[in-house]
């Protein structure tokens, strides 16, 4: 039909972003869908936030790594008039002179930030969904992207535990409809206070919690000697293998915990909130596991009290999805006494999940259910008519807009996985016919034009 | 239930974006999903883009002026090291040594570049919807920003005028689902070229397109000024007038045009696909009205056949959804001899039309359709037990999280605009009951546990 030529221009993207093929965009959609669907059932209302946060929002939110990793955007117009850039500046310098603005990094920044700006108008305990991407200027590679959507569900001004309860019936939702058998680790960060303080640890409570974030990746070993080498005693270290180890339910692990944190006010509260929790899980079915593990820390440092992290149990790919409470979100934004809790669903490693295990939906393959093939202007009058009559009843459909050879048009209809293609010919013109072939099969009917939706519908199943 | 304080931080966004509250939010994507439910009934498939592209993909396809409004992304890490930056170098010299990507500036030209750069793995003629937003540095002003969604559907590699259409048939369907009354104006590209060629202005093209495209807001006698300015004949002008005014239909429009361009080929190929267009509206039932044009012109240069634009017939506004035909689009980046034809709604005028004419549909007001009121924890266990199954019948519901006063529950109930609210109290546990009130009637009944899903269903009505 047209000649391919060489590429005259380059039509390279920047590294670490990525095109969507329709099929990719129509499983990813799926995806999103899904967890918008959940969101929307548990009473989540959605809001959007700008691409573009001045950089004093999103600076020293992140730490000085983090700070690192936002795209800044130039200042537009004559950005250099009224800067003094003097030959040896650096790097950093000219970008705090010649930059406002940088690409959002995540949506819990903007979101506390949205919060406190918009608070008149928010209606209070607020259920927030926000599906949007974030970009960050990171090393890419395998998994790890410059451009992707975080899928983001909080509520704020509220402390009651029901409402952790209820992020784990959205995320049991969510995974139940997907399709993957996961399992939540659960943890509270008062936990985790109340046991470092009491092994007499708490001026390390942040590389320790850092730490043992690892334990995953490299092991309760290695973790050990990280351990010794920031400085935690040999005592220490002992105790946190033995609650990072040794339990095969939920309840022994608590009540172990109970023993030696009897004394300890923060450590007892922590236990007690997640008694709680698990008391309101005990009476309701899930799919998903819920495994109480200590060594699950987050790296987050705004966390205060539960915490969340899931994991497939079929695929090793890390965390896909996570979350927890915090009581100080919104106060960098003057707005203080606020508490909340959020989760974030990971939709790319969802996705590659999904992709391993072979199980997305037939219906992700294509949008129309039905091609008619193009034999010419009469023919195509029967087709447009026909088309039209399968759309209003809510059937996709589409007509090959050119005369080419049937060959070509049934190539067509085969790459885009549209299960059933209409042939009208002469024979069928003069008989008001409509000849069915379903694809996959390759069984062919001949039907009433009249009678077309009912057949198709039939077909479909 | 906590201190608002004053605000500690900057909590402004950029000048031209915007922060979406949930119900801005919900009805925008009313807007959204109305429009890619109309794609893929007519069988286009959803594709995305970055964000970001390279400055080559973007720069000098839009024009000086345009090039100017692409926002530019700092190159990140040591950004200055390997440039050499004079202390008297201009804003655009520096730009181009430290920025090589920038933001997305419409999603016609990256839809070009993914064309060309997924070419092998494209099923041709690719029928393609992307929403996303675009960022222009643009000066704000009323209903102009500096970030917006375009929503786009093209096929490209046919050049047949059904592909024009069934576009038309996209947009008839959309603003009817949308309960719009609109006006699709239509012209040709070649009916201009070949009406300038015949007036002898050939060499005046592209600025009298630009210029006739203004009559809708300045009136015709400015822009026969304007013309004249350009230095176009009185003669031609008289002409111009004439077309652009005395047409009362389509047919007594193309007739006149035929004998004052019978002699030249590129307007009568024009009139003959425009006929062509019109024959194959003639035997549909249209909604939207169809009105040839011939002062329509598009500024864009790079159309080359049929061009439309759609008009409210109910609120001023200007052109809610615009679009045409193309020849050489991809041939920029390097692949030759592909025509398409797109078209681009534009969901920012379409929601204010939709709002001033107060239409949006009720279901956008809100996601929960019931809220449990929360008296305390045996109540609780009552409310989550049915809240369940009523998520299970896909009936979005919530329990209050707190053991706040009824009147505090209701005030939420009532700001989040749920429809019935469900109480379950001493008396109801007792009786295994539950009070459904009626939100906007105030109507209350006493209903038996399991029959819940049902008695809501028909308060819902």
């Amino acid at each position: 039909m047209f000649k391919k030529t060489i590429m005259a221009q380059n039509t390279a993207i920047p590294k670490g972003t990525r095109d969507f093929l329709p099929h990719e965009t129509l499983r990813r959609n799926f995806i999103f869908d899904t967890i918008k669907t959940v969101f929307t059932l548990y009473g989540y209302l959605p809001i959007e936030t700008p691409a573009m946060e001045n950089l004093s929002t999103l600076l020293g939110k992140y730490g000085d790594e983090g700070d690192k990793l936002v795209f800044r955007i130039l200042n537009s117009g004559d950005f250099i008039k009224n800067t003094k850039i003097t030959e040896d500046a650096s790097s950093a310098k000219i970008a705090s002179e010649i930059c406002e603005k940088g690409l959002r990094y995540d949506l819990t920044v903007p979101f506390a930030r949205f919060v406190v700006k918009n608070q008149n108008e928010i209606n209070f305990p607020f259920k927030r969904y926000q599906i949007q991407p974030v970009w960050r200027a990171d090393k890419p590679q395998k998994g790890r992207y410059r451009e992707f959507f975080q899928c983001d569900a909080d509520v704020i001004g509220s402390d009651s535990l029901i409402n952790e309860f209820e992020l784990i019936l959205v995320i049991n939702e969510v995974f139940k409809k997907l399709n993957l058998n996961t399992t939540i680790k659960l943890n509270n960060r008062k936990i985790l206070a109340g046991l470092i303080e009491s092994l007499g640890e708490s001026d390390k409570f942040s590389p320790i919690t850092v730490t043992i974030d690892k334990i995953d990746k490299i092991g309760i070993e290695k973790t050990s000697e990280e351990l010794k080498n920031i400085g935690v005693s040999d005592n220490a270290i002992a105790v946190l293998k033995s609650v990072f180890t040794v339990f095969s339910d939920n309840t022994s692990c608590l009540n172990y915990l109970k023993t030696i944190l009897s004394d300890n006010p923060i450590g007892m509260k922590g236990i007690e909130e997640t008694e709680l929790l698990l008391k309101y899980i005990d009476n309701i079915e899930l799919t998903t596991k819920i495994k109480v593990d200590l060594s699950l820390a987050r790296g987050l440092n705004y966390y205060t009290g539960t915490i969340f992290e899931v994991i497939s149990n079929d695929v090793e790919i890390g965390s896909i999805c996570g979350g927890g409470r915090y009581d100080n979100l919104t106060e960098i934004f003057g707005l203080k006494g606020v508490s909340g809790v959020g989760i974030s669903f990971g939709a790319d490693r969802i996705y590659d999940v999904i992709s391993q295990l072979g199980i997305f939906p037939e219906d992700t393959e294509s949008v129309s259910k039905i091609m008619f093939v193009n034999f010419g202007p009469r023919e195509e009058s029967e087709c447009i008519k026909l088309a039209n009559i399968l759309r209003q009843s809510s059937i996709s459909s589409e007509i090959f807009p050119d005369y080419s050879k049937m060959k070509k048009q049934m190539q067509y209809a085969d790459k885009k996985k549209v299960k059933i293609v209409a042939i009208i010919g002469e024979e069928e013109l003069k008989n008001s016919t409509v000849t069915l072939k379903h694809m996959l099969s390759g069984n062919q009917i001949s039907v009433k034009s009249d009678l077309i939706v009912e057949s198709v519908r039939k077909m479909m199943i």
